[in-house]
């Protein structure tokens, strides 16, 4: 298919924008260590040395990373984990291009696996007990690489021990509306096994939700229709396609929070406290077991009752339907001959007779699994961290994910290093680089990690770059990230052609695909809000520490894929990445070959700080100004404040997951629910009970006040005399202005989520995320409720942050 | 009485303490505007501009001051406290002697005060009804102060309304234990009026206690052997002596947090989310009413019932009982004829028949108070702050509380400000002059301004100065405050001579009074821990803002007075204080005489935080060094650290409360407890429980060892370079320090409180009270428990403290 034509350089052209963002925002010194004089290392970013570092990056040098990185299955504490562990702790302390230094720390956390000597079974049985069909245990071994004892069998992970047995019923993505529909049609749901498919709700909140309806264990299955663009024969897909194969299953983590289940809010050391597991929260209630589209298809496509909605139906070739139990055994035998499962075997199925028995039997254990830390010290204020953070574990071999992001790490780290050693760079600035344990299970190195140095890290850390996958596809950019990070992925992607024939910068290329219309700025790309999904969550939600995330993705009109196809299964493997994600250097090779023209200094990517530009004529004894790059950024945050403003029609940065750009204003607020699951009917509500938004309005206008006035000192600034100490000041200032909406105190029942406007509460809102939770709680309650004073407390919350933010950006001798 | 012998400068010599903590805190340039270039903005105290500063402070200023802002009885929001406001506005604006800017910003807050239209009323009735006796319901107008409407009369404020009537029981303290006593010795508690003591536990606590035996109202009184070393004849009191007069009822807030009743968390604008009064919590829950001794007499000596035991005996001259009810009257008329109580009604009381009628009509209202700020603005580093507050409200005049502390910081304030305006001085770091309002009711102002910028202070604060009641008595000074403030304190006070004939210092004074040993330095001067008696308990607790406490104090040996004898009562005039407590100015001038020779600029008081020295030869262009003074500073932190350092026999800073200093280790915590009241069973209980300490030990040594590094670290600097960078980013990591040990989710049900090592909790341990805390719940519960398992939290959330406070001394690019 056209689209999935896979372009060379991809991964390159990845390699290229992160160092973008991490040189644009250091400036380079030409002597490694620091001058005597402070005045005189600040220095701009040096075209020559960016030049150099450009022709070293070496796109062979990451397809080698990725092979040596995906050859085995490398799960979280596995011995093979813990020898990339090694591999990372070789480079990143080699003499020739090692970092400053680089450790290992490991944290001992509770992991859940299956158990060996009884694996995880699902079966159809009759009425007398016999096995009337198996689902598979395993995937099949298509390229040789899915079999043998380091491929852990397709688990979900945390799902408590138990062998439910019922009729089974179909409950498209488990979520709350899909039970209260199979409800509505007069399903009896105690009892049974759900059959659901991944998607729509979070894994853990299938569980949860059939839970809740008595139902007594779950299966989930990744529906063609979902990942293969509705392709499921064995001969469209892997490995004669990307597509998932029939056998294919994800795995994944269905643990409802993130970081070690046993020691919320304290690092995972030895020593610490831990929870009795029995006390721990956050594991699915009941016994929960993913399977292939291929044994979901037996089991769907007999299945009798009612059809299923038409929002439901998938792509496995019958008329899906709802159950509960099994239509009579040869109505389906045309279905199982289907030639998308044609190893399904053979069975008679007894009208309402089968049930399913689901038999899970993982095991929580506690193993230690390891972050590797490697540092560049900064020249200038190396007690300033931008950290650059990727996860080193994967469910299998994990090609894409995470050694798509991590080969590109890892380069980067070899380049900068090289140059490090040979005394010829060092950065402003101290960049921390972060190889992630235990991602997979949830977050969890990153989170300790956090837990462990949260004092530190909120009152140091200028920025976390979060890698997970480099590469999900070819076509665009899709990053993630809070508003102060916004013109450094800008800035960066008008510097680096696209990849794939064509001049388009991957700015130019990137707006085609995600956009949105900024009052100030016309069309610019879009950024998508950062969830929970990767190690970004722990820095941004409890440290309030801004953020991003990056990644190269689909073209969305050209598929409606979930996620890659093979994502979590034993087919994410080097072949898959070489084969159909990016097969040759070419590209790559192309886009090095940029000169020195195509690097304009001022327009190199950098966070919001200020980079010092040398002015005309100071030479080595320094001086300069903010950069006009820094007046960008700080208008950036200025827009940010603008989400709130009417008379801009301005927006948040729109979450990539609800479309366009909708704008939100405090006023608006209360005419107009700011997210459909928000309910329509609360901000009518919300505005009859006279909850009073005019302090929000004032609040945002002191902040955009406090913005402008900002803006104006660092104008101010650029054209008196340099001082470096009005310089960190400032940089203090915008570095802090995330924190100040940072209140632990805002959402006390959300673990680590402190964030007054992105934390992802329920609501999903993409502003004001508590104000929205609570407007739709209190929905159906009376005037005078607990419900509505929670409403109104969250305003404050808001408006205390919003005047916070602003004291911040203000004269700093002001109070 | 030869201890009561006032002498002068008392009141001169705390201010010139306020000044040299601030002066000695900031680099003095002789330009008034910063200097183009940062390099040469660094310059050392002046000894000259020292001088100029002290010879400009002004005794007679100060009387003068204290004269105006005690001429009317100033009560929270009452119009005379917004006079003063503006008082202080004028002052701080004033174009030849104020700040660079000054303004007063209010908060709608919750404050209690008796009906006017339905005065308090205390009586003793009988059975049918008729009045044998009545407490007075005002103080008696000794000196003409004590009368007219501006003069609240005595309440407990936040007290809720409400007419018990019942039997009288006297209940001591009113603690937990003294109800328990009187339950043991059989006395029927239910429906009682309770008669105590101020004293012993907290003025809210009495009633907390008493509701839960069904009590329905309660009585507090001063009694005589607490305030007055016995003393309550007319002829020995005010307005004859500093004694408390008769009548004299102290008046005090009884809510149980600080801050706004309404709006915990968040600022008490007007526009903020309030608490129904009806959900708030902390108000006491049933009728409460303070009288004289005068009206105790009446009701304490004429009990019935068993005899009080010996503790629970004052000096109202007769035997104490417990009650419940009165004896027959005619035993009773010789107390009642007693020379101490001369204006006592003559009454007849009825055996066992007469009940105690407690009539209390005190209302919430919403008032606006106001903070009243003011700020010289920093040369060098603007964006960093040194506060220095007082509260501005009083009880009725507040001649010594507070005006005695807003007397020394209008003068301190006005001979800095006007050394500023004439353009010869400029401190390095910015100063806030604070005048909070509300504090009498629970720390109202100072909380809202902290929960209103609660980010910006976290991250700029360098230390919180308070002064609440300047000068108590003139033996010595007290100090309480965190290890970081600790040497500024000692080197203000050697350098500042003690009060009164002979050559000490305050320093070698203050050590007479109050010392410990400490295996480093010898005999020190014992600092007292911050518990949450005034405004410095929001910058400690809830921002971990290092804070102190000052004030001239009583010689303890020479009185046993809980407090000085006219605390919170009418009889705290000008002149009381002018007679009394500071009546003459000649020996503030002799030390107003100080030269230059006794102002050695390196002894002079710091913060803990690098002091620059101009290095000789360096000229204007600058450079420095990192002071000893820092050294010694530093050492201060690092002795802290040997708080739980067995090898050292280290001793936190004692609580000035707990007596002489004790010495608790990690080790030693397993094998005794910290405190009596921590429970005696508790540590080895722990230990046979296995709780591991071991971390906790390892914990300290990596504190101690990033400490000492650190030291050697400055060391280093001192003899390097010069590097302005260097040196912010060294105070940034002395300056964060203690918000190291800030944790929002140690104590998640004490408001505010979340700092690990000083938090006030219930066990009043002097270390780890959060781990003390747990272990008194613990002790008498099984070992697996929830209990336990929360001593083993409390652990682990002091190991990671000390862990992450080690974190962030060492060298900044490590991790």
């Amino acid at each position: 298919m056209q689209w999935v034509k896979v372009l060379g350089g991809v991964v390159g052209a990845a390699a290229l924008l992160g160092l973008g963002i991490i040189l644009g925002h250091f400036a380079i010194p030409k002597a490694a260590n620091p001058p005597a004089s402070s005045a005189s290392a600040f220095q701009d970013l040096d075209p020559e040395i960016l030049e150099t570092v450009m022709g070293q990056l070496d796109a062979s040098r990451i397809r080698e990373n990725l092979r040596e990185l995906s050859r085995e299955p490398h799960l979280a504490s596995s011995p093979q984990d813990e020898a990339l562990v090694q591999l990372l702790l070789r480079r990143w302390q080699d003499p020739e291009s090692g970092l400053d230094s680089a450790e290992a720390s490991s944290y001992e956390v509770l992991l859940s696996f299956p158990s060996q000597e009884q694996p995880n079974h699902v079966a159809i049985v009759g009425p007398t007990g016999d096995i009337l069909f198996s689902c598979r245990q395993s995937e099949e071994n298509l390229t040789g690489e899915q079999g043998g004892p380091d491929v852990v069998p397709p688990y979900a992970a945390y799902a408590p021990p138990g062998t439910p047995q019922g009729l089974l019923v179909y409950a498209n993505w488990g979520s709350e509306e899909d039970f209260k529909e199979l409800q509505a049609q007069g399903i009896q749901l105690k009892g049974t096994i759900a059959l659901t498919r991944y998607g729509g709700v979070g894994r853990g909140a299938k569980a949860v939700n059939a839970a809740k309806h008595e139902v007594a264990g779950v299966l989930v299955y990744t529906d063609p229709a979902d990942i293969n663009d509705g392709h499921s024969l064995p001969n469209e897909t892997f490995p004669h396609s990307w597509h998932l194969p029939p056998s294919g299953v994800e795995r994944g983590s269905y643990y409802e929070y993130f970081g070690d289940p046993l020691t919320p809010y304290l690092p995972a050391n030895p020593s610490s406290f831990r929870l009795d597991p029995a006390n721990a929260s956050g594991f699915p209630p009941i016994p929960i077991q993913p399977i292939g589209f291929e044994d979901a298809k037996v089991l769907l496509c007999n299945l009798q009752g009612p059809s299923a909605p038409a929002a439901w139906q998938g792509a496995l070739g019958c008329d899906y339907k709802l159950g509960p139990g099994f239509q009579p055994g040869g109505s389906s035998q045309a279905d199982l001959h289907s030639p998308a499962a044609p190893s399904v075997e053979h069975t008679k199925l007894t009208p309402k007779s089968g049930q399913v028995n689901v038999s899970v039997h993982n095991r929580l254990e506690l193993r230690n699994s390891s972050n590797v830390l490697g540092i560049i010290r900064g020249a200038v204020e190396p007690d300033r961290y931008v950290l650059y953070g990727n996860h080193r574990d994967s469910w299998v071999h994990g090609a894409v994910d995470p050694s798509s992001g991590t080969a590109v790490l890892l380069e980067l780290s070899r380049v900068l290093g090289a140059l490090l050693k040979k005394g010829i760079w060092r950065p402003r600035r101290s960049i921390v680089f972060a190889s992630w344990g235990a991602e997979e299970f949830g977050l969890i190195g990153s989170t300790e990690f956090t837990e462990e140095f949260f004092s530190k890290l909120q009152e140091r850390a200028v920025a976390y770059i979060n890698v997970d996958i480099s590469v999900f596809a070819n076509a665009t950019l899709r990053a993630q990230g809070t508003p102060p990070v916004q013109s450094v992925i800008f800035s960066a992607a008008k510097q680096v052609p696209a990849p794939g024939p064509g001049s388009l910068s991957v700015y130019d290329n990137w707006i085609r695909y995600f956009n949105r219309s900024s009052p100030v700025y016309g069309l610019v790309p879009s950024l998508g809000s950062l969830g929970s999904g990767s190690d970004y969550a722990p820095f941004i939600h409890f440290l309030g520490i801004s953020s991003m995330d990056i990644a190269y993705t689909y073209d969305r009109s050209k598929t409606s894929a979930r996620i890659y196809p093979t994502y979590h299964t034993a087919f994410d493997t080097f072949g898959y990445v070489d084969k159909f994600v990016d097969p040759g250097e070419d590209r790559v090779k192309s886009i090095l070959r940029l000169g020195k023209d195509g690097l304009k200094t001022e327009a190199w990517p950098c966070l919001p700080l200020c980079r010092l530009q040398q002015p005309p004529g100071r030479g080595q004894d320094g001086g300069g100004t903010c950069s006009f790059g820094s007046v960008t950024a700080f208008s950036c945050l200025s827009m940010s404040v603008t989400t709130v403003r009417p008379s801009e029609a301005s927006c948040r940065l729109p979450s990539s997951s609800s479309g366009p750009c909708w704008s939100t204003t405090a006023s608006a607020w209360v005419r107009r629910p700011p997210d459909k699951r928000h309910g329509e009917a609360c901000t009518p509500r919300a505005k009859m009970l006279a909850v009073p938004t005019g302090p929000l309005v004032t609040a945002v206008e002191k902040f955009e006040g406090a913005a402008v006035a900002l803006g104006q000192h660092i104008s101010a600034l650029q054209k008196g005399t340099f001082d470096p100490l009005q310089v960190r000041m400032l940089n203090d200032q915008l570095m802090l202005l995330e924190r100040a909406f940072l209140n632990p105190r805002a959402f006390p029942k959300q673990r680590y989520y402190s964030h007054v406007l992105w934390a992802p509460l329920n609501s999903f809102a993409d502003t004001f995320p508590g104000l929205a939770d609570a407007c739709l709680r209190a929905l159906n309650t009376d005037p005078g409720s607990a419900a509505w004073a929670e409403v109104q407390r969250q305003l404050s919350i808001v408006v205390v942050a919003l005047e916070g933010a602003a004291a911040t950006l203000r004269p700093v001798a002001d109070l």
